[in-house]
């Protein structure tokens, strides 16, 4: 029922195959990353969850395979092509990295190997949930690596790109790193902690902003938080302070964070709320968190919602599907192509991590030989197999814990907010034979 | 079944609104573009289809007020708030501007009255399905400006943030002007044509680039476009002009597009092929389609992926929701709030707009007293009243004529690609006042 969440040209392209009599070849298609988004050294590979759970219910309806055919894109003779689509499930392979992985350009984050229409349709869906994702998820870390251990929230889904990316978002930005979204689906659909007290209108839909904070006490608690920006921060924190215990905290929103934290701080501790967190938000991103920080501005958590939830200074990823090999008859092809700055790397791939670098190798290099026993890890595990789940797929808590050892093991370098010297990654002898081989080919 | 489609916040303000026993309050709440995005004269706004489904269909399932039951956010005695929301409904009011409408910085694009809680609950949702499509509209406004009557195609799902997000952005370039989507869900789903022929796969799927060719034209016959930069651009276009016809044309996808599709047209002209056009895509945006055009580039069509399904260039929309009035046993206040830069005005207003100018109002001048009778067109209309929908929205079909049209009553500087002298956005002397009347009550 997923089936035509797709570009026209995978179906196109299928109604060819079916054609030339090519739907029983076998196809692999690698998911990769041709370059590194501006200033990432590395990416966090994030939403194999949604991406496998795409293949597993990849179907065409009826009323959608009459769409197809109203639109009489395809010469005559085609109902063969519509049975075919009206009997399609996705009953390849697929392998992938596990969410939570940084990974490097050029590395496949994914290979789906299967019967080549099958593949080749789920290109569109699986480039945008992984990349998506992954993005996000990046973005999270790096958000959290320059607040330096004070926990991040995600805020975004206002300003995500339609409510339910919001949902992926904040999936996304915990697997990298932070400590819960704003989202409610989020939390309910995948048990991410959810997190928010009060907005604006709160204050606002009473007379008087104090009768608004006392409100909202009575109501949360010592969960209390109040946002304390309406008309003026400081007369907001006088407010609060008057209100004493319990509270959780205030949140600022708006103005010089820096300057108003350390104010708002000493108003707190002048009444004896030493305890009170003070949390920011308002457009904050990794660079300004980081200059709060280094500042030394007291503020124990941040909220960060637009930059987080659209991955705001890198809005897109530049991942690419791209066919690696394909089997006629028992007959394997290696396949590539040559566009310039564009070029692919024929063959299944395996990625080999060491402690120190990564050697992208061909799938079939066995990695117990030739001094590859070393590799700590081969990161591409198979995840569906002849259209069955292997395994159940991690959670997201596993995914997030992951991720923070990952990154906790990669240079420090790598982890900073600017480019670094790239992680090294070798490509293979075999790889880069095999390259040449079919480039040679390509020319004849 | 929507509801937990938004953020915490908005549940954990409602339930305090419950307990206060403000839930039968009437809020006004105006969703606006606090200012334009990067180089953005105007938006169009768009997504208000997407808006009303969802006030329509908002309600709670008991599924997910057990999981708000188990957050235990909330003080004790919340089991009528909890009743309360399996019982909520929308039953207010939505007015809004009509899909298409160009408007500028300031301006409210909608406005919900409603009873407090229904109206809050709404914020978070309201702002992403209304933010990110009036992006994705605005940003093909300016590339259809760009492309000078060239067709652009939006081909963007693949890096859009999500495939859902990709079908919307499919719908929003197309009211903001594009021709057509690559997404066949939006097509499907929303009567938007689609297109898209073959991708490198295909070539590559064949041992022979000609025979990728040859099949690929047996297939479609004259809608066949050949994409011919998988090995070698020139000689590509040589393997495609020997076929002959049957051809629509060509497409370019790498390389120096402007040399590139020069040399193209000559081998095809050269070869009789002279109705054969060139499409060129690979990582375009407005600008880069302007020097095409304005060098001179024999393009006929453009194909818009990345940055068009994201706003590449401004990823988000300074979208607010903010409250306006709040009326409790008949007694209306005005509302707004005062915080440092973000400053919003009160009272629920309406957009006259003028044949050079527009005029922001309260909803309660009318606009046929006073001079206002001038007025082109009130802006803001009743979408839904009562929770009813007041008649059926227009289609994205109609929603893309007005936008073409109101487009071409712009000044002509104010649609260029670059920063402009601000449209003339005047407001009214009634506003401005009551402003000021509630700064001053505020600071009491």
């Amino acid at each position: 029922m997923n089936g035509l969440l797709t570009d026209l040209y995978e179906l196109t392209m299928s109604a060819g195959y079916f054609a030339a009599g090519k739907s029983a070849e076998i196809a692999t298609f690698e998911l990769s990353v041709r370059r590194m988004p501006p200033h990432r050294n590395f990416v966090v590979a994030t939403g194999l969850a949604q991406a496998a759970d795409y293949l597993l219910n990849l179907s065409f309806s009826a009323e959608e395979i009459d769409y197809l055919r109203s639109l009489r894109l395809f010469a005559s003779s085609t109902e063969e092509f519509f049975d075919y689509l009206c009997r399609l499930r996705f009953t390849g392979d697929l392998f992938a990295v596990p969410e939570g992985t940084p990974i490097f350009a050029g590395e496949p984050v994914l290979t789906v190997r299967a019967p080549l229409i099958e593949a080749q349709v789920a290109e569109t869906y699986l480039l945008s949930i992984i990349g998506f994702q992954t993005l996000v998820a990046t973005k999270a870390a790096r958000v959290v690596e320059a607040a330096a251990g004070r926990p991040v929230v995600e805020f975004g889904t206002r300003h995500a790109h339609s409510p339910e990316a919001g949902v992926l978002a904040g999936r996304a930005a915990y697997i990298g790193g932070c400590a819960g979204t704003s989202n409610t689906l989020a939390g309910f659909r995948f048990g991410i902690p959810v997190s928010g007290t009060a907005a604006h209108s709160w204050v606002m839909s009473f007379t008087d902003e104090t009768e608004s904070f006392r409100r909202l006490q009575q109501l949360l608690g010592p969960s209390t938080v109040y946002l304390i920006d309406s008309y003026d921060t400081i007369e907001g924190a006088r407010k609060a302070a008057a209100l004493g215990e319990p509270i959780l905290g205030v949140r600022l929103d708006s103005g010089d964070l820096d300057a108003l934290s350390r104010q708002v701080r000493g108003i707190l501790d002048e009444a004896g709320l030493t305890r009170a967190r003070i949390m920011a938000t308002g457009d904050l991103n990794e660079y300004r968190i980081r200059d709060l920080v280094a500042g030394g501005a007291p503020i124990d958590s941040f909220g960060v919602g637009t930059e987080l939830a659209t991955s705001g200074d890198a809005p897109s990823l530049c991942d690419i599907y791209k066919m690696v090999e394909l089997s006629s008859g028992g007959v394997k092809r290696y396949t590539a192509k040559f566009s310039a700055e564009k070029v692919t790397v024929p063959g299944a791939k395996q990625i080999l991590r060491f402690r120190d670098h990564d050697e992208v190798a061909g799938a079939w290099e066995c990695p117990l030989t030739s001094g590859k026993a070393a590799a700590v890890e081969a990161l591409l595990r198979p995840v569906i197999y002849d259209g069955e789940l292997v395994e159940p797929l991690p959670d997201v808590h596993t995914a997030r814990e992951r991720a923070a050892k990952c990154l906790r093991n990669l240079p420090p370098a790598c982890r900073h907010l600017t480019d670094a010297e790239p992680y090294r990654v070798e490509w293979s002898e075999e790889l880069t034979r095999l390259s040449e081989q079919v480039r040679e080919q390509v020319a004849e």
